[in-house]
């Protein structure tokens, strides 16, 4: 590598396309990724791991904005937190600090990032206002729809979803602050959500995808759903990125290779798929900048 | 340490009381969970990662059945292969196979442990016999005390909480093969499980909880779910235990410290607590062998 | 599993032969450990990592005072903590004290793990009167039988191997508070130690070993100083066990598998071989003591 | 963070230091390096890890020229894979391929890195040649200082390092194949290199270290010997940046905290400093990258 000044995030991936270890695996993450973005993919995009109280928020949205993402499928807290960003923002905090004491000043800690309580005061009142009215069943992507069109800052996850109609999976999404809003709501109110009815929405759009690639950010649930909604169709990833901490020594489907999902069937025998192990809110940036700026040569 | 021929695990235990690193956290975690056991606690037991698989199956389902577990929060893997467990065996397999020959043979891969796909369709099978008739609206909770009661094997964690009614919450059932046959179900049968009636069926055990612990196995949904249903009640878990192979650097919820649970008020600012790094399938045994064998003294 | 009280650390490992991700491989390391112990090897051992500080001292010097340690090779931090022990101990700690406050109070932080100042000056004190008279020429391992001579504690490691004759090899011995008190020493006094005899001396017992086994804890320096050794001549490791928290995928020699040491030649083609990942506070104690309890029922 | 087409390395940073986790560590490892290479400091740099074979070498050598690194210690693997690098490339390899059939190709692995035995025999050629004569008594640093002089490439870290009189310090050299070749090439000649003369060497530079700055690549040696030798002089390091994968957890010194050093007084209770977990052949080019840009608009 021969690095210089003033030199771009793409040069800088291609120079590590020549090296070994994680700069290699970055490097063809950046290749895999402008060939989906590129050509003729359904887009899948999974988020986990607190990635928008980390400041990933807005890479999110514009992928979602320009194009780039067909489905999206993410924790509960990724949501919530992008709720909470579109009218207060997230403050960067010490880590070491006194929980206790943070806890008698009303901050909530995750890692380096603090919400305060009246963050989530404000989250409730949004959310009691903008929950569906009249109770008519709903899928959860569909609930979410409905959330994303109550936002007004455009830069939200939510809302460039619901204006770009890309459909927001969201499978636990009862295990999240939007889960407790939404119990509060029906003690007084009708919200008529299937647990199980978003299954089926998602093997639809995986049985018409001819072709198609996967970004996972983090493991968890996301991941897993997008993965086990291919493994009931004739079809298969033929692209996948893994963005993770987790190993696979331990076994947790977290951590589980990409090859491992070739044994299920999940993703193609044949497919290019690559994992980068590391913290996704430097990976990321840096995958996407290096992608952007090829796509933008090509055009 | 002095370690001799024949030791029993808990001597080895109380040894690394006097230890540093991850034999001490160990040595702290059995202190706690033989304070738990032996105390007037709602005992919450969350399980991530694929412990089914690995074998741990037996020790969860004997503390259901000796009553010490009160709340079981899982994934629904666990659960798919809690089931597959009641009629065949998972096969120790090898990490480093071709996926694409599994595959071919219809074998799929968690890291070392193989299941068939004839399994997968035995559990088809059992599964669609034994969901519920009638269509009558239930809770996951009563879904799954349900589904467990239609388990042979009383070795099944399902089977041993539908028989102690101890409770199972799984926010994230669609997100599993349960969650595909419930989807396949309902494609000509009635099945109706609300999304958001399990939140307050635990945030009330949280609010009836005057002293609780929780042992955490791998993060995931489990440990946040049963740590945000803590969060909207007065109280806060007083023992916590965490086995974890997460750390806290990435950010994420399932590598967080339990002192951040403590910022949200989760966690109680005084109470016990302990995280040890490594593999569960490890120091869950360990931590459980030594602990039964305190309790087996004092009684 | 089936764990009952008052179980031992072997029954229990035992019972992880059937299960899968790290109980396994414990399982299979006691497996291998069993062959060494009992057949005719000659026994390497690596030390890396604060095991001494941690407590893992005993352990050692008992494997070297029973025969079960042909070679020990270890980190300088090691023996200099080793030294300490026989006349002082290590203090537990708090790993999130102030350190600045301890640095006021003369306390350095090993995770943990404490130790005081008036430590290193006793062990200043101590090794500026063990260190060898005289200034005639001596290899690594021939300084540091003799500081293991001038030990009292019988429990020292440095004093074990040098009753037993057993060598211990530390190539990065100016790497530690033993190095520094050499150069100080060797301000007023001769000390004349080479800086690569060693290396023959270890490649000499390389070349006799017809059958041979290694453990190591963590990797470093210790890890690759033995097997290197064994790189140029024409044996190779015929058993091989690993406890280690590090990975292979960032590329470094410590997280490197054992199957990557085949392709230099390092452990034979047909090795049995097992890389433990966890803490080896806790795995280290519990594949001694199953290990020691199957060569006690065969004796 | 706005990622935009072309974006250069230190935008992207530059914008990392308003998230969160590990995009604001980096961020802040930039913001340190900046002040380290512009104000008035003693520069030390450690290197452990294969960053040699990883394609790092450049970076190193690069730093080393343009007098950006003062004193640099190194594991002797890297200067090993910098002396092939002279007369040949690391090839790109398959981390997955069969070890065995590899070694009967005569190809050594660095996980996905491979190096051919020719290489390792023209390596050996090329060591007995450019091993100083006559014997006389050398410090390691003299002799890694002459063994550069001899090397070709001008790209070489140690011909750079040689050529800059930039002292580099190994001291476990032993434990490497230079060690094994100085063992050989003594076998018929004379070298004599004592084995702790160095130490004096660096603390002499530590004591005239009024004020100082530490880059540490990986854990290791490097990281004990450069960290010990401040610990005897009353100085202590001003700036600290680490890049690893290690952890505190498990207590070893490579994944110490910076803070621990605090205690110990190797780093100084007010100094700037911040450890970025993840693979250093990737955030090193990055940090590099951006730090060489901002020093560049300040010129």
């Amino acid at each position: 590598m021969e690095i210089e000044a003033g030199i771009d995030a793409d040069e800088l991936v291609r120079m590590m396309e020549a090296c070994g270890f994680g700069a290699r695996r970055l490097a063809e993450a950046v290749n895999i990724y402008e060939e989906m973005l590129s050509g003729d993919y359904t887009k899948f995009f999974t988020l986990a791991g607190a990635m928008v109280p980390a400041g990933m928020r807005n890479i999110v949205s514009n992928l979602i904005r320009d194009g780039r993402i067909d489905v999206l499928v993410s924790t509960g807290a990724n949501l919530v937190h992008d709720i909470i960003e579109s009218f207060s923002h997230h403050a960067l905090g010490d880590p070491e600090a006194s929980d206790s004491e943070l806890r008698e000043e009303g901050v909530s800690r995750i890692y380096d990032v603090y919400v305060g309580d009246d963050d989530f005061v404000r989250f409730e009142e949004l959310l009691q206002e903008i929950f569906p009215e009249g109770g008519d069943p709903m899928t959860g992507t569909e609930l979410l729809r409905h959330l994303g069109s109550g936002i007004e800052d455009e830069k939200s996850i939510l809302r460039s979803a619901s204006d770009l109609t890309v459909p927001i999976f969201c499978p636990a999404l009862s295990d999240s602050m939007i889960g407790l809003q939404a119990w509060l709501y029906k003690q007084t109110k009708k919200l008529t959500i299937d647990a199980f009815d978003d299954v089926g929405e998602l093997v639809d759009i995986c049985y018409d995808a001819e072709r198609s690639g996967i970004v996972m950010i983090g493991g968890g649930v996301p991941k897993n759903f997008a993965l086990q909604s291919m493994l009931v169709t004739p079809n298969s990833f033929d692209l996948a990125i893994q963005l993770t901490t987790d190993r696979p020594e331990p076994g947790g489907l977290s951590g589980a290779s990409l090859s491992e999902a070739v044994s299920w069937g999940k993703i193609g025998p044949k497919a290019r798929k690559v994992t980068v192990y590391g913290d996704a809110t430097i990976n990321l940036p840096l995958m996407v900048a290096s992608t952007l700026t090829r796509l933008s040569r090509r055009a």
